[in-house]
């Protein structure tokens, strides 16, 4: 099993902006502390989240009910605290240590959130959010058994809409930036050439965009389905791009039922908690996403042809990807067809015309929802698989060029002055994706080196790999820094330095494996966008709903034990 | 756990007519051995299900495909036999014991069951066709954690067009006889009299019957969500009724999910089948069950009232629960509150003028999912709620009178001759429900206890004990009889004989724990129905919909191991 698509402690894998330990230090620079305006359920004493300048009706005349069994649910807060009352069983938290008793429910009626917790959990298992459990052997790769509700917040976050519309709008502005940039090749390998020399990964994906140089493949019909991943800064309140995934964008399936859950829940407590469901925006990241793929497939114009799936040996994530697969046979009576790489590597065939035949079937879209990072090529079976779908006539999603275009040294290198002009046409949609560039630099930078050693916790140093897990945070980012300029070599062409964001942090519940905690939270918005184009006929470049991940913030990216991440969805300020 | 309600084995309670040992024996009386003609995956040697005379387009033009994972799925035979492919695993059978790689498709396309099998699972687990899994330890309390899909048939069960017509017919009769002989106290007394002095737990019902009658106790609104029970006899071809269930018909929730399940399945594979999605008659069961619910509810008139759902401690069949839950929330704005017999011993109180309060709330109906066997009264608390909930002017989702109404001794008084003359006045209603009787007896019939000592395979035992795994059959029949004879007491009484039904055998693929076996199987068809009535106004007196269960037919009720039972759905013929 991959991080990225189920370990919800490593998919959020965005730089995580704030550690406890550093908020303290750097609190003059960076407002890190105060936590009260993106919460929407606060406990914290010295806020409220329900101040009368956010909500309607801040008064809490809950009925004080308990309309769940009193020994089953399990309510925790990871920092101890008193017990108020004695229906909450003790529990693990999740690094598998017992906390003792936790509980602090403050200014909010603890059996409503019981009541919604219970209610939540049952609407999640009715309507299919769910994930494979990792302790049940079988549930990465047989559906319908060991399945577990996906981890989920059960309230959804504070969000200014102004900035979810910014979100939305840039959305088509990078879907153009992603296509535009993929076209020029010489751009693409000459950015990469010092990563290509000390990262073997990237060098492998060059390898094959060069041989698609040489063979001068075409690709008329271009599929991009993006997600480009946001964090709010506190302090100047700034929209600031985390990164682009260009490949294998999870959550479609899942993240959009999150916000159907909320709309429910309000539906019913909102009167309650003085909280109106129509401010949950409409999320329709699963239907666009199959729109798009259905688009794509028609125009490759072969109705028997199917949709490959590209997925992992164990796949926990799966019902996520099942949901896109359910409504392509439902709404557009398309087929799809699940395969590892090694399964494409043993089945798969190119007929001369360049068709591309997997278990008998002619591929008309491969959909890649593994392939992003080292680990899921553990042999060369996986490496040919790779070129042999990209040397075909199938639709990739994304194709080789795209994929190197969600790397995070081209993120650095568009960032860069006058970068942007070489690719955009519009001063106002270059200003647009300006705007939300968080400060990236390369390590060759000296300037900026000095300054990151100076200063550590103003930066993220991001390696090339993907998967989550691998970004350096706070004294660590000055001793790897400092490590790398003693050893002189060109290792550090396999980092890039970024602007530490510091986002709000909240008080949220968060549901994992039946059991509530409550803990001090960060968020990322993700917003997922679609490109569909035909020799030159752009059919498709649209927004395509939202993602909203809320991550325990004391942990830092690095420590997978240090916390976990669930999927959220937007309450619109 | 109690089996009624998870356990398939034994919720499959009705008499199962036919154990393979007696089906040879008795074949001269009873044609127990024709596999054919309810069969829609045969793969028996003897017959094909897909004779033209069944089905339009009996053609096996299957793409030979397989969209699957190949070493995910495990498909198994109960038999041993030959190994057709490389792509099936040896899995363990549901005795825990391995009996190595077996697989019999005989005429249908491997490659199309496993498709079916893989969309069959993943339709389960997006559309809430959920069951706790016992392996799993919180999944009885805890929703949203450790499930597991529900074990269903793979393709919906041929049956006779004019046999479920007339099951639905005989609904809204049923209704109404179980509403006349409950209001019959001296009938339900009397014929329970010699039962009630060797069966401990008909006589508390009877006490609580009795203390109603004492204090005079009236029931205004009648509620009765009933299940009637059906098997086709092989020989007679006629419908004939297994058994009146009064108190917590189950699977309204899941079962109408499976006529989707198969709906959809044909809507995708039904042409290579020659089957039409159409002829899988919609099942309205949760939504009528609801919609009666509703209506009660609002008849009692307290917009602020709850329904009470009495359940067990702990309840793997909850999903089948939480649908109805839901959809009276969604739909009706109706809010249930969960609740044990010994929580409702705690918690619940009587208001002078009779409201039940529970848990803080108004309680317009308890709705009882729990309460019908020995097993769910571990000690006095139980009762004590049973009482308490009988006294209090709520609506009794069965009241102890309609309760007793589906008692077996009342159906074997019912099928007396002249008694249902007693009960209804229509002449033509009256021969319908013969028509469907089975023959019943008392064991103070001495004729017919001799008959069975000498033919024990024509006849099945009950007892009064509810909750499946307790009917004798066969050469214990004999046994059990000849025993009571030379004991020569009242114990008898605990007993009724009933006919023994020889339904048709199928093969069928059943689908458990993610593992497709495939065996030969029986049916049994049953039909909700809702009766409401206020004073002398009947409100509600319907069909609702339907509950096909098909189990592996080797196995007598008597023997848990022995094979297993799934939900299922109709193919009309």
């Amino acid at each position: 099993m991959h991080p990225r698509f189920y370990d919800f402690e490593a998919t959020f894998k965005a730089t995580t902006q704030r550690g406890s330990n550093m908020s303290t230090s750097y609190s003059s620079c960076y407002h890190s502390t105060t936590l009260s305006t993106h919460s929407l359920l606060l406990s914290h004493p010295k806020a409220s989240a329900f101040h009368p300048s956010r909500f309607p009706n801040p008064s809490f005349k809950f009925h004080s009910t308990n309309q769940i069994p009193q020994t089953h649910l399990r309510i925790m807060s990871q920092k101890p605290s008193q017990v108020l009352g004695g229906k909450v069983e003790v529990g693990e938290t999740q690094e598998g240590v017992s906390k003792g008793p936790m509980i602090d429910f403050h200014g909010i009626d603890e059996g409503l959130v019981e009541k919604m917790v219970y209610d939540a959990l049952v609407w999640s298992s009715l309507h299919g959010l769910l994930v494979g459990d990792k302790s049940v052997q079988r549930s990465g790769k047989v559906p319908g058994v060991g399945m577990v509700h996906a981890p989920f917040a059960l309230f959804p976050m504070l969000f200014p809409e102004c900035h979810w519309k910014q979100a939305y709008e840039l959305a088509p502005i990078f879907n153009e930036l992603v296509d535009r940039v993929s076209l020029d090749a010489k751009f693409l390998q000459d950015s990469l050439s010092r990563t290509k020399k000390v990262d073997a990964f990237t060098s492998r994906l060059l390898d094959i965009h060069s041989k698609m140089l040489e063979i001068n493949k075409k690709e008329d019909i271009r599929l991009g389905l993006h997600r480009s991943d946001y964090m709010l800064d506190e302090e100047t309140k700034q929209l600031l791009q985390i990164e682009m995934n260009t490949i294998s964008a999870s959550f479609p399936g899942l993240g959009c039922l999150v916000s159907d859950l909320h709309r429910s829940l309000l539906n019913h407590y909102g009167e309650s908690l003085g909280l109106d469901s129509k401010r949950v925006p409409n999320n329709p990241a699963a239907t666009k996403f199959v729109e798009a793929l259905a688009k794509a497939w028609s125009e490759y114009n072969n109705p028997r042809a199917v949709i490959l799936l590209v997925v992992q040996p164990e796949e926990r994530n799966m019902y996520d990807q099942h949901w896109l697969s359910a409504l392509l046979k439902e709404r557009h009576n398309v087929s799809t067809l699940r395969r590892t790489l090694a399964e494409i590597d043993a089945e798969g065939k190119l007929q001369p015309d360049g068709t591309l035949v997997v278990g008998g079937h002619e591929v008309a879209i491969v959909y890649f929802r593994v392939g992003y990072a080292p680990i899921n090529y553990p042999s060369e079976s996986e490496w040919r698989a790779r070129l042999l779908m990209e040397q075909s006539s199938a639709i990739k999603c994304p194709s080789i060029s795209y994929h190197l275009v969600g790397t995070k040294k081209i993120q650095q290198e568009l960032a860069k002055p006058n970068v942007l002009e070489r690719f955009l046409d519009d001063k106002e949609d270059i200003a647009k994706l300006r705007k939300c560039f968080a400060g990236l630099w390369s390590l060759d930078d000296s300037d900026i080196v000095k300054k990151a050693i100076e200063s550590p916790g103003l930066f993220v140093m991001k390696p090339q790999r993907e998967g989550g897990g691998n970004n350096i945070y706070g004294n660590d980012v000055r001793e790897a820094l400092t490590r790398l300029q003693k050893e002189g070599s060109e290792a550090d062409a396999a980092y890039i330095l970024m602007q530490r964001i510091f986002p709000t942090a909240s008080h949220t519940f968060l549901m994992r494996e039946g059991v509530c905690y409550k803990d001090d939270t960060i968020s990322e918005l993700g917003v997922y966008g679609a490109y569909l184009r035909n020799k030159d006929k752009v059919i498709l470049n649209d927004q395509c709903g939202y993602l909203m991940r809320t991550k325990i913030s004391s942990s830092d990216e690095g420590g997978v034990a240090a916390g976990f991440a669930v999927l959220d969805s937007l309450y619109l300020t």
